[in-house]
């Protein structure tokens, strides 16, 4: 299978993770209880991980990576542990579900007022449509990094100046970015980065997390053991176990260090080239076919390794099947959990059909996925 | 090192858990998303984990059963999204903080009033209290199957009756019971089954989660991407993709499936009654040694395989350092995050040191272990 579905998943993980995950699967106890060589190792690897995250994003310090099953559940954590009833939140059309849904609930529920930073048929936004839309009562700033269906890029530093300016908390989802692109929460003046493990950090599936800036305090969304201060009715208040009730996913973690050491021996920038090179010979393989439609900003070549197409008006589930039934070629077709920036490129309807690339991706595979579009484009 | 902390995390997994973990990062994509071999591997491993748990614990059907991070957030989200305002909910002392602090914090904010059925010095309690606690606005039993410190079992059928006798939900923590005692939610009229997955079912860490009932509604903490419907503003409603949104921890999930077929293919009772067995070796062993205290009910050879312990009056962390570092042995020292039962035994300042056994454990390490503490039990 030539897999190209990497933002969905990074199918393909470095060596050094499979074997770290199998290595915690035979050392860990369980972090912080007790303090025995199984929990002090539990406790030493997670730690590391912490660490390695926090230089990745220049985070405040390992204590402020906080560990989640996913990138959802940190985006909900931040979402509903920040936002008050009444308060006013700007997001964009750009955003995943995983953004979506936890506000429009807030605004069900609890009289949240929403409103979203348009996107043109690019994908694009005006920024200066951030500052419109700031109301009295605005608190909060919500959006993405990089679009998960057409690839474009959030100038998120020009985004925190206009949150730091209006004194507004600014949660980024990098889901799409975390690892691939250089993110500083303290100079892009980012509240809380939400990260999901398992996609550019190339760690195992089950974690994600955020990395929480000073002074931002987050109300918990689950509260329970903590392996310290058991008899203390409230749950601890200091980051990171303030939001880690229960047993972490410590194998997991386990391989996602090995994932942040890959990325940081390999160097970001050289990770980053090769998946956007890749991209682009995909993108002008299949740019001159006459009844392909690629959606997205293409006027830049700083872009997440993404390609997103409709051939003619055929369904995107049906060319990605048969991409993958007749060519064994792994891509992803329909709503991608982005409904608004579906609607805002016009492909309701249809979904699009999406290529992503990663690090592990070949140039032959490149040239095979296009062969293959090509050839689906030619019988249409 | 020999482990004897399996009630904190089993350490020894079967050698197919993490041969599953290893076969499921090289061949998994994202579960749900999308219908290539990646995504259709995941998804079909997951729904056969689901299916054998289901078949574990007498379920309903295998889209009962949700996976979470971990049993505490089974618990969180049982807890939270069952019980409303001013309900009261009857709980007892042997509860972990997992169960506690989640209803201490409904108390706090919601005016959710709590009864707690009290325990013994043994850790025993008297089933009566159960019904003469129930008040007109009584609306749930929250009980542990086991408690995580004296090992005493908890009759669930008999306290399932009651609840159902008296029409209220029943949801039971089987932390540290699931895979080793049977469990049954149908005769034993169980709503929410919470479990975890690291433990006695030898998954990985990161799994966990719950089976629910029919026509049991929890309403979801987390809303987000689920793969399907996403122009829907609000999360999907079915099971079991209504709690969970997000890529799940798939790489964990096919761990935690080898675990469950493991338990199926050696017998529940097999696993069962050796680690009953090593754990009444320990308890023989070290029950004459003059200044040791044990902890919990002996009069029954039906306990989960937990012996709690104090020698004289050392602080148990002490012991368990002195365990750890001169005999490479690890046993949990200090709360074990049970407040209340340290409270009824009277060792809150003290702690308890904790054995735990499981199936991997041998004869030769209880001994090693018996001879250990008589050591530090007799420089006492």
């Amino acid at each position: 299978m030539i897999y190209l579905d990497n933002a969905a998943t990074t199918l393909h993980k470095p060596k050094e993770v499979t074997a770290a995950v199998v290595k915690a699967m035979t050392q860990m106890g369980n972090s912080a209880r007790g303090a025995h060589k199984g929990t002090l190792t539990a406790g030493r690897i997670i730690y590391d991980t912490r660490e390695k995250l926090c230089r990745l994003f220049h985070g405040p310090g390992p204590e402020n990576i906080v560990f989640t099953l996913n990138s959802t559940e940190a985006l909900n954590m931040a979402i509903n542990g920040l936002i008050h009833p009444k308060d006013h939140v700007i997001s964009t059309d750009l955003e995943h579900n995983s953004v979506l849904r936890p506000l429009y609930r807030l605004n069900k529920e609890q009289e949240v007022e929403l409103s979203f930073v348009a996107a043109d048929k690019t994908g694009c936004m005006d920024y200066n449509d951030f500052e419109k839309l700031i109301r009295p009562e605005t608190t909060a700033i919500v959006c993405t990094h990089g679009s998960n269906l057409t690839g474009n890029l959030v100038d998120i530093k020009k985004v925190g100046r206009i949150a730091k300016e209006h004194n507004l908390l600014f949660i980024v989802d990098a889901s799409q970015t975390a690892g691939v692109f250089p993110i500083d929460m303290e100079s892009m003046n980012i509240d809380v980065l939400c990260f999901t493990g398992h996609k550019s950090l190339y760690g195992p599936q089950g974690t994600g997390g955020m990395c929480i800036s000073k002074d931002v305090i987050i109300r918990p969304m689950k509260v329970g053991g903590s392996g310290i201060k058991t008899y203390e009715k409230e749950h601890p208040a200091d980051l990171p176990v303030r939001l880690e009730a229960g047993t972490l996913n410590g194998h997991g973690i386990a391989g996602l260090g090995a994932g942040v050491d890959f990325i940081l021996r390999t160097s970001m920038d050289q990770i980053r080239e090769k998946e956007q090179a890749l991209s682009k010979r995909f993108y002008e393989g299949i740019y001159p076919l006459s009844n392909v439609t690629i959606y997205g900003d293409y006027s830049t070549n700083n872009r997440a390794p993404i390609v997103a197409f409709n051939i003619g008006d055929y369904d995107s589930a049906q060319v990605s099947d048969e991409l993958a039934e007749v060519y064994d070629i792994a891509s992803r077709p329909g709503g991608h959990c982005a409904p608004r920036m579906h609607e805002a490129l016009g492909t309701k309807e249809q979904g699009a059909v999406r290529f992503s690339f990663s690090w592990f991706n070949t140039e032959e595979e490149v040239d095979q996925a296009m062969k293959a579009v090509s050839s689906i484009a030619l019988e249409g």
